[in-house]
């Protein structure tokens, strides 16, 4: 984590009312983005990402680049997760939204991942920290680059 | 999950200042909705349905309608909960919100549910998926209708 | 918790374009708090309240004062999870947020703790509700007092 002041809480690089609808949108998008991706809705899922985004997470020997290889890891996720019968959830929370004066944002997060075996007991499976570069693109907020890390493998 | 683009991350249906204000009023909502839940706050909490509400969940036998039934559901859970001891603690997380034409609300989030033996240890209870109608009435966003689906029973 | 009726549910005494600021303001502090305390960053969290801020928290014997202790209290946290190899995260949910009329914010949420053993199986830790008062200084909103209940306890 970049070591912020507490005055860079709420940044003040935008005219102060368009932060509420900044940081509903990055919401909404967030919360869009991990419902497809649970649903395995690949190929919306993979557009919700730039063509060249870079996804860097733990759980894959290397970083997934393109919208290609991301449709095709989520298809992976479903096949495994129909042979396994685990209904996995990805939330996020503790949002943190900095916009940079190019006009792209920095988001850190925590990442949690809750996992239920069919007919079984729900637990926590992963508990991760998420960092990712958002850009405008076509009119909408899209992930440039995304890095998550584990908190058991820290 | 109605399979959304990408596109439809960000409804655009409003202007796009009022989705700041909007978004932050349902996540109020909700907020205050689940407090009453957990604290049992009988008929302050069934006034944040419509009068003929319809709340389809899988812990009840068949769905209940209005807010007399909703009220009774809450004591019957306040009865329970006085004999086993245990605190039920109600999170909503990954809110998308898309706003419809005739000016209600469609919302599908994901519902967990935690629980706490007194002295003893906190755990996962429950994960759910939660599809909300939300109306204005009377001033104030109010859910028309609620269908809960619980993971492990998926 | 107060006795809300639900037609307090969205405050209605600040003009309502603001609510969405506001919240999205509340959300962005509370984000950036806890990553502080969860990354050790002592004066820095320690910014993000007043100046004699009271802390009350059931895992202190006595409720804490001030700057100073509160830095103190995360320099003592870093010691023993250095110790223990365990990593926590705490989430806020469930938050509701209630302007006064003297321009402080009273909030009440649910507080989650998440803990990560080394190379070890991630698990909830406490369910807690968390009850806030903030006041806006030096253009920033802080802590001025935070009680904190935990449900195992209660």
């Amino acid at each position: 984590m970049t070591a912020m002041t507490a005055a860079e809480a709420v940044p003040h690089s935008l005219p102060e009312r368009e932060f509420g609808l900044l940081y509903a949108e990055v919401q909404q998008f967030y919360a869009h983005q991990m419902q497809l991706f649970d649903s395995f809705a690949a190929e919306p899922w993979a557009g919700t990402f730039t063509e060249n985004a870079v996804f860097d997470v733990p759980t894959l020997p290397a970083p997934v680049r393109g919208r290609a290889e991301l449709a095709a890891n989520v298809r992976r996720n479903q096949e495994m997760q129909a042979k396994s019968g685990e209904q996995l959830r990805h939330w996020l929370g503790m949002l943190d939204v900095q916009p940079r004066s190019n006009g792209t944002l920095r988001t850190r997060c925590y990442a949690l991942v809750y996992m239920t075996p069919r007919g079984g007991e729900s637990r926590v499976h992963r508990v991760c920290v998420m960092e990712d570069e958002l850009v405008l693109s076509r009119g909408r907020w899209r992930t440039s680059h995304r890095l998550v890390t584990r908190d058991d493998l820290a």
